[in-house]
């Protein structure tokens, strides 16, 4: 009997303890949401970075423009401390515009097709290719019909399947990271490949490749969808026995120096527990790099903004990380787990958005079970905001960037979910700009991700 | 033991059944969602009714024009029959551009502000108002100065609140629908109105207002919200002391002849159940009413083209309603429904897209709780879409074109429920163009309402 009482009591307590501290988080998460949503400085700072900025590629002039308004923009948002930690990046240049179009043997001139050099690719130099093209679906099609393929330009003409809600880019991509090696293996002298992308449109979309160095290194050209369609009727038509002629000046010069920006609220209790956020200040060369990845770096700067605005002191040691070069090379997500790894560091968190700023539903959640377990116990603060699409999978990753700090020290990884539908219909071309970004939808991505961190540092995992 | 086994078998027969009719559903659905996905319809045919009919405000020309491409369209989608419904409707007409800016004492003109006449409003007419202009923030700011009213242009200047993710627009509109005979009631000449949007740019925002018959109808216009900051500023500042100058020559006329476009698809076991899908076909005269609702019309045609095009033969009847009037007048829906009545016609279901085509959600359900209990056994159907937020209101409605078969009926009502954060961005307004529609997003709005159709239609409700 009186152990009975104990019990309640102790129940009762506990209960009330922690209707309370969720009482407490709920304002503060909702003090995080109004400052946001209403004050929220991420679409101004996305303004800046695209229309002053612009595009940033690795090694480019725009990459250390961008070094300095990001290192510029984090004290503003009022880091304690920002700095920049260098690395060296791979410094791919694009060159003169590309051009792919016939060139029949009555001299007629086709008017071309909208391509972009695949990033990392070897040019063809001034003198180009000229060869005839041999169209394929897909690898399977490629290695049947691999005798056919030598002295050719292969067209991988593979579709972006819009059944697959949220894999379709996966599904698809392996044609422009893989499809040259894999050509070249049968003695193909270059490759086009479909631009990977939802769109319907005439913007070639461009990326990287990796060779394989097992094979010649041969030129790799994107081409825009309707481009694509164009080129497969004309191979099947009135082209069939001609030779296309194909050119791209792109090369690879050596590495250069480049920076991760980083930008830190000291922890008040546990300073040396770190929580790292961020995505990747590079970009590609066309557009202005808005959603890919400007959004994910003003949505971390906002992050550190709302917490300093809004009063919040960390427990622990909030690190806010605009990432050097994701797109071609991964070299600052590599080098910043390298150096956490030379200085010991504790790392109790990392989160990433490198998907867009469209409605967030989520996280894409790699940890422990037990870590995961935690994490949706608190669901119920995203419900506010539909963001309670909570996806596990065991010591798997939220993003590029911060992939190395689970390799290092199996680092919980948060990735920003969103409904991702419109994504990659800019994605590396030229739409991808600030006008494509909604600003409402971008602060609620803000919105749930500060939320996030505020329970994290405030909780542990 | 006998009777245990008997039950294990029972439940055994009974779960392979289930277990079989879900699989057929889930493939059916599945079929309809790779129709829609990849040869969908609904994109170029809202490419059509945006380039070559555009708006279609009640009685005006492009309402005929929308009524005949409705009707073709209708045809071609495989409609077993396709006809049009009279009704009277409104005729409110615009007239000459309108005009709001400072005449100073000293005859400096201003260049102005933004502002559209407000549908259904009576104009200003050619001589305009001139007079001082009182801000207020809300009618309860309004009341409390009611004796400063008298003779002054009222300005609601009351934000969209950007923190009420889904009831903003609720929040705001109502400045909008009845600030002006609130005003008149105090003596004012004329009101002015922040857009409501939660966009903040040069465009102002439109839309219909009520007028209370015990008050004078005075004229009323929208300013575009960066306008009613620059007019904030300079009714404290610089012209605090000047009149403004508004003019408006927009006039109702007597109401014309309009009509419901109508395609069925005759069912082959209960024809006299009917389900009915729509959107309303009229819109306001800026842009080219592409999100409202050119967007629920070809959803709404898309369901009767992907049931032919895969063979599915409806149990029920399929009705495609286009309506007409919903903006300023809901004369479209009213009418539908009192026909109905007179037939004594059966209305199993009906279905309203009127919110745009953003990513979808779910649907909002006006029905009975066993009802809702029945849709939300279904939600493992809409799992693989992400659109399982079914909300439930008893009794409640699906979209005004469709409220009054409830009325009529108790007819069980679904409303298409998106993310919904950007539709207000460009409501009533020129930016609700065809390109910020996005196809995919607007296809799985089709494929959500598709499938819900399909297991009403199988399943009855």
């Amino acid at each position: 009997m009186f152990k009975g009482i104990i019990t309640a009591i102790l129940f009762f307590v506990f209960t009330s303890y922690c209707g309370f501290a969720q009482s407490e988080d709920s304002l503060m998460i909702k003090k995080i949401s109004e400052e946001i949503l209403l004050n929220g400085k991420a679409s101004q700072n996305l303004y800046t970075l695209c229309k002053s900025v612009g595009t940033r590629l690795s090694g480019s002039a725009g990459m250390y423009k961008a070094e300095a308004w990001g290192l510029k923009a984090l004290q503003e948002a009022g880091a304690d401390k920002a700095y920049l930690q260098q690395c060296m990046v791979p410094h791919w240049v694009r060159g003169k515009k590309e051009f792919a179009g016939y060139r029949t043997k009555n001299k007629k001139t086709d008017p071309g097709f909208d391509v972009l050099a695949i990033g990392n690719s070897v040019g063809t130099g001034d003198q180009g290719v000229l060869a005839k093209v041999i169209e394929v679906k897909n690898f399977a099609e490629l290695h049947q019909r691999k005798d056919e393929v030598k002295g050719k330009i292969v067209f991988y003409n593979y579709p972006f399947n819009k059944t697959l809600l949220r894999g379709a880019y996966g599904d698809a991509v392996r044609y422009r990271s893989n499809g040259a090696s894999q050509a070249a293996k049968y003695g193909a002298l270059a490759v086009i490949v479909r631009s990977v992308t939802g769109a319907y449109d005439d913007n070639p979309h461009t990326g990287a490749l990796r060779y394989n160095d097992s094979f010649p290194k041969i030129p790799a050209l994107a081409v825009s969808t309707k481009g694509a369609d164009k080129l497969s009727g004309l191979i099947k038509g009135m082209y069939k026995d001609e030779n296309l002629f194909v050119r791209s000046n792109c090369v690879m010069l050596p590495d250069t120096i480049g920076h991760n920006v980083i930008g830190e609220i000291k922890g008040t209790e546990f300073p040396d527990e770190i929580i790292t956020i961020g995505g990747h200040l590079d970009s590609w060369d066309q557009g202005e790099g808005a959603s890919d990845d400007g959004t994910g770096i003003v949505q971390s700067i906002e992050i550190l903004r709302v917490f300093k605005t809004i009063g919040y002191k960390p427990k622990r040691t909030i690190r806010i990380v605009l990432f050097a070069n994701e797109e071609n090379g991964l070299r600052g997500g590599t080098k910043y787990a390298e150096e956490a790894k030379q200085k010991n560091e504790r790392h109790i968190m990392a989160m990433e958005s490198d998907g867009g700023a469209e409605y967030p539903r989520g996280f894409g959640c790699g940890m422990t079970k037990e870590q995961f377990a935690k994490v949706q116990g608190w669901i119920k603060f995203f419900e506010p905001f539909d963001a309670t699409r909570f996806t596990f999978s065991e010591g798997g990753g939220g993003g590029a960037d911060i992939g190395p700090l689970q390799t290092n020290f199996k680092t919980p990884q948060f990735g920003l979910s969103t409904t991702g539908q419109r994504y990659f219909d800019m994605h590396h071309a030229a739409s991808d700009v600030f006008e494509n970004v909604n600003t409402q939808e971008l602060n609620l991505c803000a919105v749930v991700m500060a939320a996030m961190v505020y329970l994290v540092d405030k909780y542990g995992l």
